[in-house]
């Protein structure tokens, strides 16, 4: 930690913040400089409290150096992680992920068409929501633990691994029953109690960056994960909130290259709840590969005319062949 | 809703939108302009889905007229809520609220302390969190039910009700044992299963605004609340995320008196969250409640330097103590 | 500036960095940690460039101590300035100021009666704008020269000075000729060449906020001004962009007492354009002058129904009356 | 237009509201819902001033169809424009274009250099800048016109046209004089005088997306040029202010396509200023290639770690041919 100084700050102000650093058994070390004094931290193990530093007369701000996370982060972990799923592997050296399927599970012939597209058109993880975080408490929320079943007999008819979203602590048993993934929604990032369930589980976890959390903030998230011991931990970027409403979030996707720089997790890239608008999604999900993602995660709907949920994100099966198609050529280009 | 047409959408598709729109068992009335077709949807008793809509050939728009509230709505429930818990009232026509206390419980001697110079101050609610959502997992948690019981002791030492945040939804009987209002915090805005059990408890409900939450989505999460029958629902201003970071969040306070226009519901707002600055606290409790605000609520602790959690954005009792003398002097002016 | 090395620099990286800071001119000075080392910064005299170091090898981040502004900036002009312009005061101690008038000059008739309808009503300064920034270019765009004098007439007639806005370079001369405060608004706040012809203009200056600017860029901004030895600015916070939309900005108020205490230059507040509802404006005036505002702007419209600008959020001259009422009330309750 | 009446607005109030669309020469069709009533606003010929409505008695909402812009719309003008510039051509069906060099110019051998550099590895306009806007006042502010001879002179060297920012109207006849193609920069994009001027010198414009300009006020600002007869104008997304500061801005990928379906005009990217970071540009740069994007401009300079400016996101000469070579074959790859 850096404490820098008024301008004006006395000496006896220096001495004091000096003093209270020491009193937490760390060390001061002032820097005199033209302008202002600053006074460096040593000593510390991680991230320093500052509350009885910041206060103090004369100081002008505390400056942290730790991050709070440290299990994710490359700069102590600099292999790359592997994270394999139920025979799918994501990650560095790998090819690059698709997972696909509906929103949410409507139905059984529903799930049995989209897993049959899916698998058809070469995706290798089948997803599907059983329960649905909406808006406002009119619109359809889910079949539940109903929705789970349909899931897993789809998959199996096809021979998919699937992944569906768990929202609460107590439906984390059924979901750890029913699928091979859990999925923690962009909503419940910060949902620190769930986080820390979801990590003893022992299940790989793909964890959304929330609509407006920082990358510090999406890590440190990912970090609870991991301090439970379990570092099967898959990111995605899903789009932020920003002043721009054209689209539904805005997709940031120098966040991929980005964490690949900063964390050891495979990150892969959501475009369909990114972007919110079917056309956009083909594209953006080429872009995120070209941008070094680790996959990708795309709602596919048999009939997205007729969807319960996101209908105007969905490609159709037909959509999602096409982009398909495009993909392999883009991953023989990658070289995989 | 209203569909708007491109500007050559083709008569042929015109007539097809109108059909699917009675598909639906709604009326379609067309209404031609000199450089576009818009039509318009009659007869639906609220907010309509547009996923068969949006996507057909020549649609360019659906605009919703309709909200995905009701229930909070002053636009059908015109007279404004008064919500009471333990004998204190929030909403028009009462004198607004003190609500404070330390961001969170930390031992018995504090709490005391600390209900004490909320209570000497003129505080009308005792605030003190036992469970703690922290960035990342090496920060302090909260002490969980035995902060609750402390809490409890502290407010009954000192005759004040008590509030707290309810996390997850397998502590709401202890939180619901223990304290007088449930507070759900900015992260857990949009948890809607825990809004649909707090709703249930039928305990009054303090909501905070989401980091990135619309008024819209605020009032949408309110709503959850509602249709389970508890319309004991307290709103909470507590800043947004922006670009700036000079604060914490940037404090949103216009949303005041548009509440206020939009909703029934009383509004409070949270000076020391929003700002994340003790200098900025006092100025900025004092111009929400010039706003319009039903009250505020302010972290006290008895000594912030010590503080485990937001000690920088707390008041000493001392400096309490100064604002709420400044609060009487105001709410005298305000005329109550 | 603090130089943060990577968890596991090298030593000759560390060198090589010292070196570069050294070849700078400047002193390198070493803080070893128990994670990282960092590299202390000294003998600058102001912000440094820090393109040569970011890329050394090793290197993780640069962390400015220093900002960019210092003749704004209370830190080393602790002193207030009270701006005097036409015998209006601004500043610490003086009564607040309020600015009133229409969006856009329309003809003599209209400006003759909202002169008239200020005065009576206690406003101190006249507004109104010649030439207008418009979204699109098929909007009315302003009077121009033609709309100054009738500005200034209208002024006269009443006894008011007059503020309106400069757009480009080459209206300065024409607007200093008519007016008595120049005003740069929020999209021309980094036009950095109107802002230095501005200051050399030697006039008072009010300058609006920028709708994504910090309040750093905002301060850095006047600092143009001030850097050309005109002193008299006065700030102008009008609302920032964020992800709501409900109102047509976010109105930033806890601004106003950040920076009364960064800044030693006045600050006042635009509750018409911050949130675009004639509702909002009274309130959100009142919450302003209590958060500390040195004074307010206000639209203000004969006939704003019929107005050819910005009507939706422009008082009539009745309702600016009323609100002045209660502006005299609150003045006296804060000790003017 | 739609004029959304309150759900209990009397029959009084949606006929004073016919009435007064009626005066404005404008034709009302009610449209009765369940919930509320809607009027219908026919026979305008393209964006309608709503104040007088806004403000009736009983109007809660006027939701607007026309776009406040209409030259630039592909809804009006099908077909996508090539704009040609010095013998090069931006869009669709063309090969994307590189345009590379230096943020600013600095001295004739780094510009040589640069241009040696850019040509070389197949860059196909140089840009340089001559007059820099920078954020605070004690930054490099750049050469002048005496940088626009070093530029001119540097492309003629090479056999490239020259690209560079004029920021002010007495600027655009020197930089006319030197430039192939003016560049108006993000904190211009709503300086619409200079707009104005720029569309008038019959020139290609460069138009760089404002830091928080939405997508409708990007196009708006484009009609500024195309209302002036100014058909030559190619658009630039590089990034946008949000919350999150890890990289410089928040570069808006799904931009590209986006725009592409609305309008006519070639788009571009610059990833250097979006993300700031050197180590993203060119995996940024080639996914904007994927996206759509009709070319790149990317910031080269001989020795980045001695620029003047913006030096930690410049490429190097030979970090750019190695971006080149990988843009070759995914141009290749795409068809080109």
């Amino acid at each position: 930690m850096l404490i820098v100084m008024d301008h004006n700050a006395t000496e006896e102000q220096v001495k004091a913040v000096q003093k209270a650093v020491e009193v937490m058994g760390l060390e001061a070390k002032p820097i005199p400089g033209s302008e202002r004094t600053a006074i460096g931290v040593l000593g510390n193990q991680g991230y320093v409290d500052d509350a009885t530093i910041r206060e103090l007369p004369g100081v002008r701000e505390c400056i942290h150096v730790s991050k709070p996370y440290k299990l994710v982060s490359r700069d102590f972990h600099p292999e790359s992680t592997v994270v394999e799923a139920a025979g799918v592997r994501f990650g560095d050296g790998q090819r690059p992920v698709v997972i696909a399927g509906p929103c949410s599970i409507e139905n059984e012939k529903q799930m049995l068409d989209a897993a049959r597209q899916v698998k058809a058109a070469g995706g290798q993880v089948l997803r599907g929501g059983a329960f649905k975080p909406r808006t406002g408490p009119h619109s359809f929320q889910g079949l539940g633990v109903e929705g789970l079943k349909l899931l897993r007999q789809a998959g199996d008819a096809e021979g998919l691994p699937v992944i569906t979203e768990v929202m609460r602590i107590d439906q984390l048993e059924a979901v750890c029953r029913h699928a091979d993934i859990l999925q923690i929604g962009a909503r419940n990032m910060q949902n620190f109690d769930l986080l820390k369930e979801a990590g003893r589980s022992g299940f790989p976890v793909l964890l959304k960056r929330g609509m407006s959390a920082t990358i510090e903030e999406f890590l440190a998230a990912a970090e609870y994960l991991l301090a439970e011991g379990n570092e099967r931990v898959i990111l995605c970027e899903r789009g932020i909130r920003t002043f721009e409403r054209a689209t539904r979030n805005t997709l940031d996707l120098s966040v991929v290259p980005l964490i690949r720089q900063m964390s050891h997790l495979p990150i892969i890239v959501d475009p369909s709840h990114a972007t919110g608008k079917r056309p956009l999604v083909p594209v953006m999900a080429k872009a995120a590969l070209v941008a070094g993602a680790h996959g990708i995660m795309v709602e596919v709907h048999p009939e997205p005319e007729k969807a319960l949920c996101d209908g105007a994100q969905s490609l159709s099966g037909e959509g999602f062949a096409s982009l398909m198609g495009e993909v392999e050529g883009l991953l023989k280009y990658l070289g995989y």
